[in-house]
C-alpha cells in the first residue's frame, strides 16, 4: 500500500508556543532557470540563484517548505520573470497560507556590447537582482516593493597618479553596484537591467568590453588616461545618473576598485532615498 | 634630489563642485593581524579582513586613502581589539578630518571546545566581526554604535522527517547568523563572543565539534535525534536566548541549513530591535 | 581618419629572446552563453566559464587574445557544443597559429529530476565541465584528449554513527567530483553528463532532490538510513560504476562530506589510469 | 555507567571486500591556528586551512578520522611547521597505519613590506601552501615529497596598450601562482616563502604595497610604464626567476591579469620538471 500524505503527521502545522511570530522563512540558494524579459522585447534565459520567504505566524511551528519549489518551478516554466513580480509574490503568499511574501532572484546577465571603434559585438555577463516583497497594509491592499539590483565591471584611472607622475597613470577594474528602489506603479517608467548598465557606465573613466582589437584598445587607454576618476568621481556620477533615471524612487551604490597599486580595494557608499 | 610629498598636487584635496556629500569613502578588504582580547583575559591574533570609511564632504574631491593604512598599521601593532572601537573610530575621524568614522573587522575566531564525552579539547573557528561606527550629534558629542556578528555552525534534525519516518531522521550542518547590537555604555555588560557562541548553540539540534571519538559520536548521534529541531525553532530558541543575554540591545538572526535531502538551503530570518 | 590597425605595432608578434615556449597562454573566466546538446536531443543554454589556451612559441612575444574572444563569440552564437570539441580546439590553432590549444568549459547544467515517490519534477544544477586539448605529435595528426567532469550532490547516512547509536546516525549533504577521461574515437560510445550523474549517485546513501513531499521524505529519510556508506564507501562504490561506464578509459574521483557533527569535511580521492 | 569506546563496535576496521585500496581518505577544511618558522627566525601564527588524507588498504572498510583531528590539534600545539613536514608525515601514517600520508596546508601568510620611497611599513598577505607527502617505496625507506605554493599580488602594465596610444597604458591587479617543488635533502638551501615571494616580485611591471604615500605612488606609476609585460612577459621571467632559485627542483606557474580593459582575465601557464 503506498503511503500517502495524509496518512502521515504534518508537524509544520502543528501549534507552537513560543509566541515567536518570524519575519521570512523559506529556502535560499536555489537554482534555478529563469527566462527574463529583454528591453528589446526578446527572452533571455538566466541562471538564477533565488530565495524564498514567506511570513510565519507565532501560532505555527513552521512552513510547507516544498511549496515553494514547486511553485517556483511552475512559474519558472511557464512565466517571463521582470519587475511584475507582483503576482509572483501574491500566488507565494496563497500557496504559503501567508501574509507576507519576499523573493530574491540573482542571475549573470549577458548584454551584446560591441567595440568602441570596430564595432565587434560579444556577449558580457553583469549580475542583476530583482528583490520583491508584498507586506500586508491593515485594512488595504498589500504594498509591493521591488529592488533592482546591478553590479558592472568599469575602469577607474587614478586622478592622483595622473598629476602626481611625469608619465602613465595606475587604473584597474572597478565594480559599481547598485540597489534601485523603482516605481511599480502601472503607469511608471519601466527601469531596465540594460538602461542601467549603458547608464551606469558613465560614471566609469571607461567601460569594459568583451573583444578588444588594436584600434578600440588604443581608444580605451587614451579614453581612460584623458578621464580620470576617483571611487568618490565614480560614485558621484553614478549618483548624478541615478538621479535622473526615470522610474527610480531611491538608491543605494558602491563602487568598489581592485587597486593595481595595492593588494586591497579602494570604497565608496552612498545612498539616496533609501531605507 | 628625492620629491617630496609637498612638491606633488594634492588632488585629493581639490575642490569639488557637484554638491554631493558622501556617506562612506575609504578601504576595503584589508588583511592584517589583529591581536583580540579573548573573555579569559587571553590575547588571540586573528587574520582580520576590515573595511573603513569616512564621511567625504560635498566641498572635498576625495580622501587621503593611505591614512586609512598607515593608522590601521599602527593600531595593529599597539593595540587589542576588542568591543572598545570608539577610539579607533575617534581616531579615525581625526587623521581623516572627517565627521562621522564606519569600521569592520571580520575573521575567523578559534574557541577551544571539549568533545562532550571524552572531553578531548581542540580548537575550532566561527566567523566574528566587530562593526562600528561613530556619527556626529548636532551640538553634542558622536554617538558611538557597535555590532558584534557571529556566524556558527551548528546541527538540526528534521521534526517532520522524524515524525513521518519508521526510523531515522535527516540532519545536516547548518548556520546560525546573529548581529547583534551591544551596549556600549561605561557600565553595560560586556557581550563576548564566546559568550554569544555558547548560548546561540543552546538552539542547536546539537552543536558540532572538531573532534568526537566514538563515545562522543553517540552522544552527539542520539542527541539530534532526541532534540530535533526545524530552522524555524532555531530561530525561535536563539531568539529567546538573545533576548535574555545582557546587553544586547536588539539584534538580526539568519539560520541557513544546508539541508541533506535537497541541493539547496532552509532558512529563516528574525530581527528585534534592529534597524 | 580613422585608425587602422596595420598602422599600429604589433607587439605580441615581436621576437622573444628568452627562449622559453609556453605551455598555455590565453584566457580566463570569460563567460558566455553555450548550448549543450542534452541526452533527449534537446539543447540546453548554459552559462559557461571559460578558459582558452594555445602554447607561445619560444620566438613570439606573447598569443593575439582578443582572437579568442572572437572565435568563442563566434562559436557560442553558432554551435551547439558537446564532447565534439576537436573542431573547436582545431579553429582555435588555426586562429591563433598554435601548435596546442587548450579549452575549459565549465557551467552548472539542469536535470529534470523527479521525486521517489510523489514523482514532481523540478530542474536540480550540477556542475559539468568539458576539458579538451589537441597536442601535436611528431609526424601525424594531432592528438585530441577530453575530459569531462561533473560534481553532484548526495546525501550520506554514517554507518558508524548508526552502529553505535541506540536510535538515529549523522547524514549530510556530500559531493562526489569525478573527471572522466573519454574515450573520442568516432565509434566509442558517448559518455552523457546525465548517465554520469544517475550512475553516480547509485553510489550514494541516497540522492537528493529539488522537491520532496512528505510521502518522498519518508523514502528519502528511510533510504538514507538503510544505506549507511563512508566517504570511503561512497567512492568505492563510485569506482565500480565508473569501471562499468563505456566509453570511460579513466578517472579522478573525490568525495567531500559537509558533516553534520563536525565544522570540517570528511573526504577521500581516488583515480584509475588517471594522469 | 559511562560507555566506553571499547564496548561500541568499530566500523571502520571491519573487513571491505570491493577488492579497492584507496589513494587518500581523510579530512578537508580543517581550520587550526599553526605557528609558522618566518625566514628571521620569529615565528608567524597563521589561519591554516588543511587536509590531511592517508591510504586505505583493500581489506579495511575505513580509517579512524578522529585521529586526524588529534593529531593535527596537538601537533598545532607543540611546534613549528615549515618545511620539514617529514615528521609529521610519518606520524600520521604510524598514527592511521597506512603506508602513504598527505598533507596540504595552506594559509594567508604576511610579510612586512615598506613602500619603496617613503619606506613606511605595513603587513600584505600572500597565500602560501606546504603540501606534503609521503610514499611507501619497495624495500626502501618512504619517499618524502615537498611542494610549497604561493601566490602573490603584482602589477602588469600591457605593452601593446602602451605602444599603440599616445598616452597611457592599462594596467591591472594580476597574480602569479607558483607551485614549487623543493629539494629536501638534509643538506639543501631552504627555500623560503619570503624569498619565493621577493624573487617572484622581479618579474612584475611593479610590486604592489600596503601603504604608498604620494611620493610612493609616482614611483609606482612610473616604475609600471618604464617596465610594460604581458602576462607572457611575466610568466618567462617568473621561470628565468625560479630556475636561479637554489633548492627548487622544479615548478609549476600561473599568471592571471584582471585586466582593466575586459571583465575577464589574461592568462599564461608553464612548468618544468613538474609532474
Amino acid at each position: 500500500m503506498t503511503t500517502t500524505a495524509t496518512s502521515l503527521p504534518d508537524m509544520q502545522h502543528s501549534k507552537d508556543t513560543r509566541g515567536i511570530g518570524l519575519w521570512k522563512v523559506g529556502v535560499k540558494e536555489v537554482e534555478i532557470p529563469l527566462r527574463v524579459r529583454q528591453r528589446d522585447g526578446e527572452v533571455q534565459t538566466v541562471h538564477a540563484i533565488t530565495s524564498m520567504g514567506v511570513d510565519c505566524s507565532k501560532l505555527e511551528k513552521g512552513v510547507n517548505m516544498s511549496r515553494f519549489m514547486v511553485q517556483l518551478s511552475e512559474w519558472a516554466g511557464g512565466h517571463v520573470f521582470g519587475l511584475d513580480l507582483k503576482d509572483f509574490l501574491h500566488d507565494m503568499r496563497e500557496v504559503l497560507e501567508a501574509e507576507s511574501a519576499h523573493c530574491d532572484l540573482r542571475f549573470r546577465y549577458f548584454i551584446q556590447k560591441p567595440a568602441p571603434v570596430t564595432g565587434l559585438v560579444a556577449p558580457m555577463a553583469v549580475t542583476a537582482s530583482f528583490s520583491g516583497s508584498l507586506l500586508p497594509v491593515e485594512g488595504g491592499e498589500a504594498e509591493y516593493k521591488l529592488i533592482v539590483g546591478v553590479e558592472i565591471p568599469i575602469a577607474n584611472c587614478c586622478p592622483c597618479s595622473k598629476a602626481i607622475s611625469d608619465y602613465g597613470a595606475h587604473n584597474q577594474r572597478t565594480f559599481i553596484r547598485a540597489q534601485v528602489h523603482v516605481d511599480t506603479a502601472p503607469d511608471a517608467p519601466k527601469v531596465w537591467i540594460e538602461d542601467l548598465v549603458s547608464e551606469l557606465e558613465q560614471a566609469a573613466s571607461c567601460p569594459v568590453f568583451p573583444v578588444l582589437k588594436r584600434q578600440d584598445e588604443k581608444w580605451v587607454t587614451e579614453r581612460q588616461y584623458d578621464n580620470p576618476k576617483f571611487v568618490e568621481d565614480v560614485i558621484r556620477d553614478a549618483t548624478l545618473v541615478l538621479r535622473g533615471v526615470k522610474g527610480v524612487l531611491g538608491f543605494s551604490l558602491e563602487v568598489e576598485a581592485l587597486e593595481s597599486i595595492h593588494a586591497h580595494n579602494a570604497w565608496a557608499a552612498h545612498r539616496e532615498n533609501f531605507a
